[in-house]
C-alpha cells in the first residue's frame, strides 16, 4: 500500500497525550479488558456524522457500548443473500455473540444523508438516483419512511425532522425482520430503543410505543 | 413499532447531566455545528468493538471525525452495482461531499472480527462458513489478507495480529479501487493513513509504506 | 501519600453531571441534612456485591438509610474486647447515637463470600482455611450457618440460596446478642427485618418467622 | 429467629414499583451479571452515612462498583491475626479475587464518627474511651491522623473537615500495609484514590499527592 502516510503529527501528539494520562490512568482496567474481552451492555447504532458522540452523551465507560455507525443510523431489512451487509453482522456479532441487553438507534438533527434522502425521493437530486451513487442506494432504506411523512401532509420545514425520525423507526422495524433479533425480544433478553438527538441545543427525543411518538428524555 | 422501550434511566440521568454541563458549557459551538453544518477534517473508519474510542485517543472535538464503525473496520472494494453498501456510501459521503482531507483505517488487537475470519478460514467455524452468516460473509473480504498471512508461515500466536494488520492493509487497498478516493489521493486532497492498536497497553502503530510494515507512532 | 491518584477524568465528569442535576436540583434538602445532620429510618446491612443495591431497590432518599456493607451481609456476635469491630460500631451508632426504627439484613443470590464459605467448609478451598486469609476468617462467622444447613440434606445445586439465608439468619440472631439491639427490640423501638434478594430476575423474599422460612415479598 | 418481622409494607411497596420498571427495563442484563458474575471496575469504601451515596454522584451502574461502608470509611493496618476483620476480608476479594482497578476511599463533611474521634481524643467524650464502646475502639484507627491535625494547629472550626480528610490518607496509608494491595499498586494493576465531599452544597476534592493536600474535582 504506497499511498499511505504517516499519521498527522497533531494526532500523534495528542495520543502520546492520551496515553501518558487517560491510559495511564485506567491501564488496569484496559488491561482487563484485553484479555477478559469486552462485555458491553448495549449496542448502539449511530450516525457517522461527526456531531453525534453518544459516549460523551452518556458519560459511557470504554468496554460499555458496542458502537456500529453508518450514514442516516439505518439497518437494512434481514437479507440473508451471501452478500456483504456489514450493519447485518454487526447486529449478529452484538447480539448473538455478544449477547447485548440493549440496542439503542440514535437519529440526529441535520442530517445530511436524511436530508439527501429528502431532495432525491422530492426529485431534487438526481444524481442520488443513479445506480452508481452509493449514498442514493443507502439511502433507499429509508424510501417507506419517507412515504409515511408524506402522507402526513407536513409544512417544509417539519419535513427534515419527520424524516430523521422516520430512520430510527424504519431501522426499528427492519430489526425485527432479524429471527434473532426478534426471538431475542420476545425472550426479553433484549430491548430496542429509538431516540432522536438535536445537537444545537443538546435535546434528546425517545420514541414512545405507547403515544406512537417522540416525547423529550 | 410497539416493540421500543424508554430509555434505560440511568442513561437518562447521565444524559441530563451532560446536556447541564458538557452541552451547556460549549452550547455556542454545538449551534455553530448545527446552523453551518459539519466540517471534519478526517474520515476515520474503525471497529465497532467497546474497547476501541478514537475520539478518546486522539482527543477529537465534536465536530472533528466523521466515523464509520463496522465489524474489523473493513472496507469492500468499489462495487457500484445498485445494492446497499453501507461502508462505501459512508466513503463516498465523506470524500465527495465533505471532502475530508485525512482518511485512517483503525485496527485494533484482540477483534472478535478477526478471530473469527481466522477461525473460519482455517476451518475451524464452520458456522461462519454458511451463506446465512452475515459476520462470515462480511469477513469474507479479509480472505485476501488472510492468503498474505499464510504466505508469511507465522507461528499461531502471532497470526491473529498479523491478520488484524491485514484488515488495515486490505481496506486501504480497496479505498484505492474507489475513482473518487483514488482521483482525491492522486490530486492530493485526500490522504490515507492505516494504524493498528493495542487495546491492553494503548500501544498504537502506523503503517509505514517505505518499510512496508506497522512501527510505533 | 504518594501513591495516591486523581479521581480518573470520567468519573469526575459524571461527578460534575450529578452536581450540575440532581444536587441542583435537590440542594435545598442536601443543604438541611448537612446542617440539621441525618436522621435516618432504618439500617440495612447488605453486601459489598456490585450487583446489590438497595437504595434503588427500595427507592431510598439521600438521607433514608444508614448503610453498612461488608462481605456476605455478616453480623458477629457481640464481643467488647477493646478490639476493632467495624460492623459492630455501625449497628452500635446506628441504634444508639442514630436510634433506627428498623435494622434490615439483605442477603443475594450468587454471593461469592458465602459460596467461599461452602468450598471452605466442604474441604474444597484450604487456602481459606489459612490464617491469613481475611475472607475465611471473616466467613467463619458463617459455620453455624453451614452446619444448619447441612443438617439439612440438601441437594448441592440448593445449598448455595439455603446458605445465604442462613447467612441472614446467623446475623439476626447475633444481632440480638448485643445488649442495645436487645433491649430496643424488647422495648419495641426497633424491629428487626431479613430479605434475600435474587439479582438475575429481582426478586426478594422475607424471613417469616411464624413459618421459619423465607417467602416472597 | 422469632424476632424477625416482615418487610414494612412502604418499602415492599416502593420494591414491587422498582421490579415493574427498573428492573423490567434492565431485565436482560441483570440476568447476564447473575450469570456471568460481577467484572466491577473498582471498590469504594465510603462511609455508612444515609446522606453519602457514591452510586449517584458518579452515575455508576449495576455492577460498576464493589462498595464497602463503615463508620468513617476506616480501613485498618494488616493485621493477619486470624482474628474477624470485616473491612480486610472485603479489600482482600476486591483486590485479589475480583482485581479491581481502582480503590477509591471516600470521606465526607459532618462526619458523626470522626466527630466522635475528635470528642474522645480531646477528652470531651468518657464514653468513647470505654473498653466496651465499639464505636470508641473502632475511631481509635483514626488517632494516627489526629496526631497529625493536633500539629498543625487549627482553629476548632477547621478540625473536623481536617480530620475527616485525615481519615481518608490514614485509610490510604494503612491499605499499603497489605502486601497484595502494595504488589498490586506497584505493578500498576491497581491505583489507589482518596475523595472527601461536602454533602451540603455537593462539593468533591480528590488528595494530590504532589501537592499533599485536598483540590476540588
Amino acid at each position: 500500500m504506497q499511498h499511505a502516510k504517516p499519521l498527522p503529527a497533531l494526532l500523534a501528539q495528542r495520543y502520546h497525550g492520551w496515553k501518558a494520562t487517560t491510559h495511564a490512568e485506567n491501564a488496569a482496567w484496559y488491561r482487563r479488558l484485553a484479555t477478559e474481552g469486552q462485555r458491553p451492555k448495549a449496542m448502539v447504532i449511530s450516525c457517522c456524522d461527526s456531531r453525534v458522540h453518544v459516549t460523551s452523551i452518556f458519560g459511557a465507560d470504554t468496554g460499555e457500548f458496542f458502537i456500529h455507525r453508518n450514514i442516516a443510523n439505518l439497518v437494512p431489512p434481514y437479507e440473508p443473500d451471501g452478500a456483504q451487509h456489514g450493519t447485518s453482522a454487526a447486529v449478529e456479532f452484538a447480539v448473538t455473540a455478544l449477547k447485548v441487553a440493549h440496542l439503542i438507534i440514535v437519529g440526529h438533527s441535520r442530517c445530511g444523508g436524511v436530508q439527501g434522502c429528502l431532495d432525491m425521493c422530492a426529485g431534487r437530486a438526481p444524481e442520488l438516483e443513479e445506480k452508481t451513487s452509493f449514498v442514493g442506494r443507502w439511502m433507499d432504506l429509508l424510501r417507506p419512511g419517507y412515504e409515511r411523512m408524506v402522507a402526513r401532509d407536513l409544512p417544509a420545514a417539519d419535513q427534515p425532522r419527520a424524516l430523521e425520525q422516520e430512520a430510527v423507526l424504519v431501522s426499528l422495524e427492519n430489526l425485527m425482520t432479524f429471527p434473532f433479533v426478534r426471538s431475542a425480544v420476545e425472550a426479553r433478553t433484549l430491548s430496542l430503543h429509538g431516540l432522536w438527538t438535536e445537537i444545537g441545543e443538546g435535546g434528546l427525543e425517545y420514541y414512545d410505543a405507547e403515544e406512537n411518538r417522540f416525547l423529550p428524555v
